[in-house]
């Protein structure tokens, strides 16, 4: 295996912003037939419930349910996948999730009030979300540290009853999603997928209840049909490759910036890694340890791939140079790997998470650090934000005016709906104006 | 005209449930050939920027623009707008706009951060969005205050430019809505509208700056294009037909009740309002009201129509079924037209606005209270919120760990990712264990 050749770039060419944009460009696949074919299965499984769930999960998963009761994995089986662990593995899965839920504790937010001095009051009540499903995503992507990461914040947010859909596949089960089912709090598991999963939960079947968010990853059919559902529930961010950007001053052991940009590039093909220096001679050191190191992994060729199709070296003029180049990406995950990562701080505007100073692996962040690994991707950190309590609670604007208020306020709303044409909106506020 | 023959239902009625789930029903008709349309437009923008922007502009709005810079509204003529407005409207404006930004100020949130024993810092840090763009319907629902409950929380967030776009068929311009643009601060005015307006903010062209979120109600189009856009940019809910649900205990005045329900229905033949009692005689009450009253009303084709389909009296056993009923409907808006609300706002699961008292008529929370007026519709209140300052912010997560908490975690961590065969992971993290 020959060590992968990494684009290089220097925010001094002449052409680097049109470089930069080609290198984030990234399609989705989301086209007309995708869109047809999950419509189909929307419709049919509202339109049948279980029956269609029963047939789509036989013909796509290849196994043999009779009805959705074979599709019903029971809480005691959870339970038994959680105590079947390896000690090893059950003592790290509970202090993550112990880890995870103490942080996003920290989350959550208070109902408000206030009283004018006219006696009226103003606020803010938060509430749980009743019921909230959770996709899984089966076979290889089956990771016990996503069910931990998606529905811990949902449990602490104190949602009623959380509904968690896994495919499997030939029927293959997945201990620790399991395992990490039952710790996390999970009521109830259906091994279905696709589209058909994220049509019965936001539909409810016979025996699916509806629930009132989706959250959690899926394939481009699980992404389509979230996206055609949005409004009839609440979803979570339309997730694209994970990505990884590294801001290094040089100084860090190019072996560790290697290693953080393979556990990237391990996920898929499509991930992407960018190491950010200043340092040219750093961008070389790198270079020696990706060619040391790679033959030495266990998915080098995903590695391999990813590197050569969508990692980049970039040259920065200085460090505020390279924080404009991360601001300007709006990373997923940005490791500020420098001597005073609290300096820069404040300079960052847009990332999904950020992971300060040498020892802070993303790997870390990504199982027990405390915050969540559900993330913006594809720059969306521009505009969104990890997962987290805050996406499990809605709010209710409380008004409760006294009459002295309400005459007050009146004489406003009159003035302003009748500027709008809206008499019915000026006569309501005006039988409450003190004669 | 005759008065509109309102829907009766009764909880005890055998098949009440599946008579609310009719009443409920509403669907948008945003089919095949709205998509195929959407398409079309949002791709033409991509590509030729300004110049598809000014076509569609011209063919759809009946104007004769030559170029984006006829399609630009400055700051002097919003100025002017705001300045040339008669004192009584101009003073409400102010006193309703210094309301919502004092409510949404509460709303505002801090990053916080903490530290373990070891040294690791965790934390959240909060940042408002760069840009944002709203979109304001033109013509007859061209609403001023729509433009304060949109534009204010983005300002009080801290978003760094708001760039408003309002459609202008035939040219006319809405002097309200300017001047509320102005007093809101909105940075720059288009008189863009429909798809076309929302793929310029969503893609950016030569002279429309490409914005992070979209957010503000429009028709099918305009619904339909933020929904395609969704990923590339941030949006808000996609808004249906707005609903009010009155509980009265039967001791509000009928025409009080009356007036409530007319201010909802007159927004259009789909806006729906319903009242819940548990007294008989109320409805007859409210039902004499309303047959009294509508004749007097200016838009009362509009509120006949919209009573007619969409409106319904429904009969509960007592309170606390009356309360049932709203909490499995999740109104947009709710009245608890009771003499001690506050008794039954702990029971209240799922609402946009809570209206606590009789005094507190819908009409004044529309423009004046200070909680926005922008709402989940349609059921939404189930996993929405209100617009509000948190739309316009974002949150990273900040991860520091210290030499000693990444080797603790750097076990864990390395235990997690072998069980998920992610060797990069595992490896990452144990370069970071103390040896």
């Amino acid at each position: 295996m020959s060590a992968p050749e990494i684009t290089r770039l220097s925010t001094d060419q002449a052409d680097f912003n049109q470089q930069l944009d080609n290198l984030l460009a990234w399609e989705s696949v989301s086209d007309a037939k995708v869109n047809a074919i999950v419509d189909d299965i929307l419709a049919d499984v509202r339109a049948r419930g279980d029956e269609a769930v029963v047939e789509f999960t036989n013909r796509f998963d290849h196994t043999s349910a009779a009805s959705m009761v074979d599709l019903e994995i029971g809480p005691q089986r959870l339970a038994a996948a959680l105590a079947n662990l390896p000690a090893e593995q059950r003592e790290a899965l509970e202090v993550a999730a112990a880890r995870v839920r103490s942080y996003h504790e920290k989350q959550l937010t208070d109902s408000w009030s206030y009283t004018e001095a006219d006696g009226t009051m103003l606020g803010q009540k938060v509430t749980p979300m009743d019921r909230v499903g959770l996709y899984v995503p089966g076979g290889k992507a089956a990771y016990p540290s996503s069910v931990i990461m998606n529905a811990m914040p949902a449990k602490v947010a104190g949602v009623g009853e959380i509904i968690m859909v896994v495919p499997t596949p030939h029927g293959e089960l997945n201990e620790l999603v399991l395992a990490a089912a039952s710790l996390a709090g999970v009521d109830r598991v259906f091994t279905i997928g696709g589209a058909q999963a994220v049509a019965a939960l936001a539909y409810g079947t016979q025996t699916v209840p509806k629930v009132d968010k989706i959250v959690g990853p899926g394939n481009i059919f699980v992404a389509t049909a979230k996206r055609a559902v949005f409004g009839t529930v609440g979803i979570d961010m339309i997730a694209g490759p994970s990505e990884i950007l590294v801001i290094s001053d040089g100084q860090t052991d190019p072996d560790w910036v290697a290693m953080d940009l393979f556990s990237q590039a391990e996920h898929d093909e499509l991930a992407q890694s960018i190491l950010v220096t200043d340092s040219a001679e750093h961008i070389e050191a790198v270079t020696a340890s990706i060619a040391k190191l790679l033959p030495r992994m266990e998915r080098r060729d995903i590695i391999q791939t990813s590197l050569q199709d969508r990692a980049a070296f970039i040259l920065a003029r200085d460090m505020d140079d390279a924080i404009a180049i991360s601001n300007r990406i709006a990373p997923e995950h940005l490791e500020l790997s420098v001597e005073d990562p609290e300096a820069v701080l404040p300079k960052i505007r847009h990332a999904g998470a950020i992971f300060m100073g040498r020892y802070t692996a993303e790997a870390l962040g990504d199982y027990c650090a405390g915050p969540n690994h559900v993330l913006p991707t594809s720059g969306t950190a521009r505009f969104s934000s990890p997962l987290g309590v805050y996406d499990f609670q809605k709010r209710s604007s409380l008004i409760m005016f006294s009459a002295d208020g309400a005459s007050e306020m009146g004489k406003v709303a009159s003035v302003l709906a009748r500027g709008e044409s809206l008499t019915a909106h000026a006569r309501s506020a005006e039988y409450r104006i003190k004669k």
